[in-house]
């Protein structure tokens, strides 16, 4: 198949009107041959969420999910790939649902989810979040081991608290290629410094759930600006983090390791009103979900939504594929290459207008979303 | 006089072993020729240090001072230049102040004043540190217009909370060549980008008597890491800001915008024990001078022995230079040009050795340290 008459924006080169033969892999990309009238269509690489929830009412944690829906919801934003996060509950629960996510990934060729990013339960007790406080357990080697033995290659990333850690526990998930990331932890500057010698280079939801950065602590939020190797998650809802600090990140952040995330809740994309979150009560309005004391719980950001943001205080397309996309995809490591516009790719992409309205969004080769 | 054998560093070369040939100004500067025995002596500008209150028991405040005894302090420790810092307190006593500093420049060739700083009495009633709240006034232009009116030469910063301050008060300074700096501020990152349009680029004691950053209100700490061309003052005895966030601010900041200064109090110098600052009572011990509730209230770091901290942290002895010279001097204004080992500068130089124990200090040609 051809798309002609096209913008493509790769994260690293643009033509400003090109054509891209495809089947389920991208065959050839090129510049505009003149015989088609030129749309004003803008194709990128298809976004990949590695940090979200659920959406259109369904969390991953639910026992009863309808993965038809909730994938076509995440079409509907532009994202093709996914890692279905889980929240902190009991380990045997958590097993079921990664499982349930490793059987699906099998048994559909056309299905978003790629993996898994198990968020806790082994979080701190002072940066939960909207997590559950009932399932935190302690970061032992074995409570480990029962998380994610026999699913290796479903697991990608494994958010933990550092500091709740034994040093083996964190080796042992680094030793069978699970990337661990920092978060829901109140580690020190020098925590972080001590295992990021060791190889931990990424951050969960920079910011959120972590101390704010004092000149005499500076804690998680001081290593994400110290370390520019250091993969960030950035929520861009304007809310987790406000507009000038998305800017101050952008600007001090090298771009090549920033993570664009929703962090997604299973109210996105559907009406105000209460929800359920790991057992915990919600409450979604005015753009944010939030726990009954004011802690936000997730978001109900929509991942185009979010870039359209970042577009706007002033990230470049190409810089826009590549936090959305080319960098998501080294965390989600898919079996097949993608974030790229070019031969030997995935047909992933996406078909959208300059507001970041999706127009059109192809999986595998195959248009799984249109307007 | 010739000084050789000696490492020559400026803050844009070094020459392992050099020459210099002085008068009142330095003359030329050279390779050392190979006639006289090395010594493993480091030739710097001398110190510029634009924000301090005191030390050896005085304080600039104090009605009774010593110039000989204060001056003779800054030179022990390579300081060869000085901006007299005032606290907040009855703008008729910041003038007589401001007044008796002026007259010891035009009566004193050797003196290393070189003009004053007006901290306060314009800020904030949320962040006074330790400045008197007795005596804080708001930044109305008539004033500013008390304060400065006839010293518009003597004054060369003035800190103010811009969120108390009329436009007009702000724009009043700036249009007597006086530079404001904004500290001691509630300001939001807004207010300070308003200002910083028409001109505003200077942070008094960056991190110290500001909101800490925030990822929802990122403030002043992250106007000062946002804009790349904001001169930050930062203390560097290890206390007002730890070592990290030091690491982190010569990581993210240019370090031509880097300015170090001790916000000396009279303490520095002497013993452990209790002095005053401008009608509060501060305890000294352990490397701080605190208020009786812990809040700091400036230091007793000597000025050589924060460059240590920053060479210890990584800065070259060039960005040394730079950081407590070259730019410093960029503030200070002095009426011959300062901060450089180049011909036509004025021959304001120290000798120390790599441990940075200063061994000579010399002022316009004449050696006002020697051990």
């Amino acid at each position: 198949m051809i798309v002609n008459g096209v913008r493509i924006v790769d994260p690293f080169f643009t033509i400003k009107s090109g054509w891209m033969d495809f089947s389920d892999k991208i065959l050839s990309v090129g510049t505009f041959d003149g015989n088609t009238v030129p749309s004003d269509l803008i194709l990128m690489p298809g976004f990949v969420d590695t940090h979200v929830h659920g959406g259109a009412g369904y969390d991953f944690m639910d026992e009863d999910i309808d993965f038809d829906k909730i994938e076509a919801h995440f079409f509907s934003m532009g994202v093709t790939s996914v890692l279905a996060t889980t929240l902190t509950a009991p380990i045997d629960k958590i097993k079921r649902v990664t499982k349930k996510i490793k059987q699906r990934i099998e048994e559909n060729e056309y299905t978003p989810l790629v993996g898994v990013h198990l968020e806790g339960p082994i979080i701190s007790p002072k940066y939960l979040g909207a997590q559950n406080p009932k399932y935190v357990v302690i970061g032992a080697k074995e409570n480990v081991q029962r998380l994610i033995d026999g699913y290796e290659d479903t697991i990608k990333v494994m958010t933990v608290a550092i500091e709740q850690c034994e040093d083996s526990a964190i080796r042992y998930i680094m030793s069978r290629g699970i990337r661990v990331s920092v978060g829901h932890s109140d580690a020190s500057f020098e925590d972080f410094k001590e295992v990021h010698e060791f190889g931990v280079n990424h951050l969960t939801h920079f910011c959120n759930a972590m101390a704010p950065l004092h000149h005499r602590h500076i804690g998680l939020v001081g290593a994400g600006l110290f370390f520019d190797d250091v993969d960030l998650e950035i929520i861009p809802d304007g809310i987790h983090l406000d507009k000038d600090m998305l800017s101050l990140i952008l600007k001090a952040h090298p771009i090549e390791h920033i993570i664009a995330i929703t962090d997604g809740m299973r109210a996105t994309g559907l009406d105000d009103g209460i929800y359920d979150l790991g057992g915990l009560k919600v409450r979604v309005e005015n753009d944010s979900a939030r726990l009954s004391d004011g802690t936000l719980a997730g978001s109900i950001l929509e991942y185009n939504e979010g870039l359209k943001r970042l577009h706007n205080l002033g990230l470049s397309l190409n810089e826009i594929a590549m936090v959305s996309s080319f960098n998501p995809s080294n965390v989600a490591k898919p079996s097949t290459p993608k974030g790229r516009i070019l031969p030997g790719y995935d047909a992933d992409f996406v078909l959208m207008d300059e507001n970041f309205s999706i127009r059109k969004v192809i999986k595998k080769g195959k248009i799984v979303y249109s307007i």
